[in-house]
C-alpha cells in the first residue's frame, strides 16, 4: 500500500513555518507499514492544490492531506476536494449544531464564517474532531482513499491516532521493511561503509543506509518482509556484523538519544553529574535535562562566560587562565573538577572553546574546543577542531563531551 | 518565477528525520522574490526519484533537489539526474583532488567510495562545497535551472546562501508580494484577531494572517504589490494600526529573536545578565550564548538542579526551601538575587517550576512555573500554569523569563 502526504499552507512554503505534520503523519504510517512513498506540500492556491492532489490520487493507494479546513477565506481545501473528485459541498446539520454548541459552552456567538466548517464532499465520512472546531473526513474514490484532516499539529495528531490509523490497519496486510537503526559518533560515514565493504561475508539480506547529521552517523539496516523465522535469523546475524564494525562508537539504537543513554549509566552507577559549561552556553545541561528523571542524577550545570565565573565559581586559578589562555586543556580540566567539587558531584564534565564568528587567532581559531573530564581519581581531556557554525560547533562539542562521559562511564 | 523544492531521502519519508532543509530553502527564494509553489519529498529509490524530478522539471521554472550526494551506494541523486536529462556522468578530476586533499589533511586514507562524489552529469556547472566533501551542481535545460545540494543543512544552507542564490537574483525581476512579520509573546491569537475586528478602520490593502508557534504569535501583514509609493504608504498605515493594538506584547519584526532583542538592550544599557535555572535546565543560558557576541552582556548561568545547588551556590536560604518548596516564588526570587550577586552581575533571572511528566501534586501540578528577576534595587516575580509536554514547558517558561527581562529593560 503506497501512500502520498499533502501538507497545505502558504505559512509552510513561505517557510516561516517548520512543516511538523509530515514527520509526524510518516512515523505513524510507517509504524503500520503503509509505505509513505510522497509528500508534498503547497500552498493555499486552488488550482496547485488540485493538481497536485490529482497527482497523488494517480500514483498513491491512500492520500493524507492536511491543513486548509479553517473557517477563514484562504481555507480552500474543501473546495478543491469537490472539485477534483466531483462531489457537491453539502452542508452536514449535525457538525454544525455540534461547532455551535462548541462557541455556546464557551458563552460566545459563533461568527457566520464558521458555517463553512460544515460544509463537506458528498458521500464524505465524517472523522471527528475532539480537540477543536474543524472535524475531517474521509473520501473513497476508484480504490483511493484520501483522508482529509485540520492542519493544526494537535488535532491531526489526535485524529490520525483515533481514527484514521484504525481505518488503515485492517488494509495493511503486508507488512512493510523492518528496521534497525544504529546510532554512532566519532566516525565518518564512508569509514563505516568501508568496513563494511571489507566484510569476510557479506551482510545477507539487508540493505544498508547511513543517515550523518549533526553530530553522528545513524546506520539502517532494511530487511525485506520475508517468512518471520527466516528475517529473524538474518537480522541478529547482520546487525551482529555491523555492530562489531562499529565497536565503541555505537551509543544506542533506533531513538536513543546520547543523553538518554548517558543518564541510564548514570543511574546504574549511582553516580551525580555536575557540568561547567563556556562554549557550549548552557546546552549540554539543557540536554541532559530534557531526559525525564535527570534530577536523579544531575544536580548542578554552570555556564562560566566570564573569566570571573570559571574562577570564583568553579575555582580555576588566576594564573593559570593568565598562562593558559580560558580556551586551553588545562582550564578545561580544572572546570570539570570545579563543577564536580562545587556540585558535591562523583563526576564533572566540561568544555571551552571558540565558537565564532569572532573571537578566534591563527593560534586558536574558530571552532577550537576542549572537553574534559574529572572523577574521583582521574581526569582526561580531548582537544578537537570542529568544523562548522556557532550552533554546530555547540552542538557537536556538547556530543563530544557526553561521549566523553559515556565511554568513561563504560 | 515558480521554484519547487525536492528533498530527497528515506529517512525524511520514515518520519525519522524531520526536514528542516525546505524551510530553510523556502526562507532564501521566498526573500529574493522566488515564488515557492511546490515541496515534493521523496525516498532514496531511483524510480519515484525520477518521477518526481520530471513533474518538477514540468511544471517549474527552477528546481532545488537536496540529498543523495554522499558516497554510499544509497546515494543515487547524481544517477538520477543522469537518467532524467540524458547526461552522462563524468568524472570530475579537479574535485577528484579536492575530496582527496580533505582527507590527506586530516591524516586519514580516503575510501574509494569517496571517488563517486567526484562524478557529476555532463554539462554541469559545479557548486564547490567549503564545509563538506560533496559538491553540489547546476543543470540548465530547457530553460530550466536545475539545482542539485547535498542534503546535509549545514553543508546545503552556505552552498544555497553562498552561490545558488547570487545566481538567482539576476533572475527574479518580478518582486513577490511584501510581507511585513510582527512578533508577539504573551496575547492569544483569538484576542488579536478580536482587537483587528474592533479597529475603527479597517486595515487597508493588508490581508493579515495568524502564526502561533511554540511561545508566541506571529501576525503577518501581506501587501500586494502596486505602485511602490501607494504600497508603502498603505503598509506604513497599516503597521502602524497593528503595532497599537499589540503594545508590549510585540518584541520584534520579521525573523527577530527574543534573545537577540534582550542581547541588544542589554548592550546599550552596559548591563551584565546572570541566569540561575532550574525548570528551564539551561535552555536559557543556551539561547543567550546562541547570539554572537554574548560574552558582552553574559556572565554566569547557574542549573541548580539540587537543593544543595540552590543553597550552595546562589545562595538560597535552606529555611526557605523547606517551608515554601523549591518550586515557589520566594526561592525563584532568591535564585535570582544570589546568581546576580555570585555573577557579579547587575540582572538576575530564574526559573522554577515542574516540568513533569512526573512530580507533580494536587498543589503544585506539572506545568506550574516561577520565573523572577531581581535588579540593584528591585524584584519581581511571576507565577505561571504553562500547558504542554516537558520540551514545551522549558521553551515557554524561557521565553517568558526572557520576556520579564525585555520588559524590565525597556
Amino acid at each position: 500500500m503506497k501512500s502520498e502526504v499533502i501538507t497545505v499552507g502558504s505559512e509552510i512554503m513561505s517557510g516561516r513555518t517548520l512543516d511538523t505534520n509530515f514527520r509526524f503523519i510518516a512515523r505513524k504510517l510507517s509504524s503500520i507499514g503503509a509505505q509513505v512513498v510522497w509528500h508534498t506540500s503547497v500552498g493555499d492556491e486552488q488550482e496547485s492544490m488540485a493538481d497536485v492532489l490529482r497527482i497523488a490520487l494517480r500514483r498513491a493507494d491512500v492520500v493524507v492531506m492536511t491543513g486548509g479546513l479553517g473557517p477563514t477565506p484562504d481555507d480552500v481545501t474543501r473546495n478543491v476536494v469537490s472539485t477534483v473528485l466531483g462531489r457537491n459541498l453539502l452542508l452536514n446539520d449535525s457538525v454544525l449544531e455540534s461547532i455551535r454548541e462548541r462557541y455556546r459552552l464557551r458563552g460566545v456567538h459563533m461568527p457566520s464564517i464558521n458555517e463553512r466548517q460544515a460544509l463537506f464532499p458528498k458521500g464524505a465520512e465524517i472523522i471527528e474532531n475532539k480537540v477543536g472546531a474543524a472535524p475531517g473526513f474521509l473520501l473513497k474514490s476508484d480504490e483511493k482513499l484520501l483522508f482529509v484532516l485540520p492542519g493544526v499539529p494537535l488535532e491531526a495528531e489526535v485524529m490520525l491516532e483515533q481514527q484514521v490509523l484504525p481505518k488503515l490497519r485492517g488494509l495493511t496486510s503486508t507488512l512493510g521493511p523492518e528496521q534497525v537503526v544504529l546510532r554512532t559518533v566519532g566516525i565518518a560515514e564512508s569509514v563505516i561503509a568501508e568496513r563494511v565493504s571489507f566484510l569476510d561475508k557479506p551482510l545477507e539480506g539487508a540493505a544498508l543506509s547511513y543517515l550523518p547529521h549533526d553530530y553522528g552517523v545513524d546506520v539502517c539496516l532494511t530487511f525485506k518482509s520475508g517468512e518471520p523465522k527466516h528475517v529473524d535469523l538474518r537480522k541478529k546475524a547482520a546487525v551482529k556484523q555491523v555492530k562489531s564494525i562499529l565497536g565503541h562508537h555505537l551509543y544506542g539504537e533506533g531513538d536513543a538519544k546520547l543523553e538518554e543513554v548517558v543518564g541510564k549509566l548514570l543511574v546504574s552507577k549511582k553516580l551525580k553529574l555536575a557540568v561547567a559549561e563556556s562554549v557550549t552556553g548552557g546546552m549540554i545541561s539543557e540536554l541532559i535535562t530534557s531526559v525525564p528523571g535527570a534530577s536523579r542524577y544531575f544536580v548542578l550545570g554552570v555556564t562560566a562566560y566570564s573569566d570571573e565565573s570559571k574562577r570564583e565559581i568553579l575555582g580555576v586559578p588566576e594564573q593559570l587562565i593568565g598562562e593558559k589562555g580560558a580556551v586551553s586543556k588545562e582550564v578545561a580540566v580544572e572546570m570539570a573538577k570545579g563543577v564536580m567539587k562545587r556540585g558535591l558531584a562523583d563526576v564533572g564534565i566540561s568544555t571551552t572553546g571558540i565558537a565564532g564568528p569572532g573571537g578566534g587567532s591563527a593560534e586558536k581559531p574558530v571552532g577550537l574546543v576542549f572537553v574534559a573530564l574529572a572523577a574521583r581519581r582521574k581526569t582526561s581531556a580531548k582537544e578537537l577542531q570542529i568544523p562548522g557554525n556557532r550552533a554546530l560547533i555547540a552542538r557537536r562539542a556538547s556530543a563530544f563531551a557526553l561521549d566523553l562521559l559515556r565511554r568513561h562511564l563504560l
